[in-house]
């Protein structure tokens, strides 16, 4: 299932850090490095497909509950306001790795948020104390 | 399930008009009249949950699995380049309407979207031109 140079099948292997917050079976939560804002999440299915149209139904399924959980959590441990769901597919849509992704990212009153947002990286010692929080 | 002045109750039920464009047992798809690219949908559970962190399981995975399937429509069907699989939980989140709901908004080469897009009504004869291309 795995695909050579895959960056996110690099972080399900194990052989590229990534600061994990929740897995399944099927699927596993971290960290986005590069946060549009705090608390910025990736879900993604173990086994490798490019885009969200080639996941398989219980890869995306197990994505989109564990990403339903975390929404909940983000709100409830972050104290955020509310959350979006985003998926990427294809370039013109903003897609920049090539592996089924959800993002939840957490939102904030009147947080000036916009998409496409300019990833720049966050910084890490941020991102791990908000890591905490929700393991 | 249905509740009182919730519009997409009104749309499952039939007693509020929708350009339907897919239904399943669980969850029903329909052109959003305030799209933000051509072929903007929506993809709805017919049972009523504010957002997403309270739809059932069943429900949210049917919404996701008819929302996979109209990705490749909307890209095969209206030559789209990509798409953005969307869901926005609460007002800091640009939720607007509090029934859950996945927006499926194609995207194309260059188009200039942003996110928060500013809803204004689309040409009916065209959402209805590109309803028909879908079904
Ligand atoms: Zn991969
Ligand atoms: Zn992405
Ligand atoms: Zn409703
Ligand atoms: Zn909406």
């Amino acid at each position: 299932m795995s695909e050579t140079n895959c960056l996110f099948c690099g972080i399900v292997a194990g052989s590229i850090p990534a600061t994990r917050v929740a897995e399944t079976e099927r699927a596993i939560a971290f960290m986005d490095i590069n946060p549009a804002t705090a608390g910025h999440l990736l879900v993604i299915p173990r086994a490798h497909s490019t885009d969200l149209r080639e996941a398989g139904a219980e890869d995306l399924t197990a994505a989109t509950l564990l990403a339903q959980s975390l929404v909940s959590r983000v709100i409830e441990r972050l104290d955020a306001d509310g959350a979006n769901l985003l998926s990427c597919i294809g370039e013109a849509a903003w897609q920049s790795v090539f592996h089924t992704h959800l993002h939840v990212i957490p939102r904030y009153d009147d947080d000036p948020l916009q998409l496409p947002w300019h990833p720049t990286p966050g910084d890490m010692d941020q991102v791990q104390a908000t890591a905490a929080k929700l393991v």
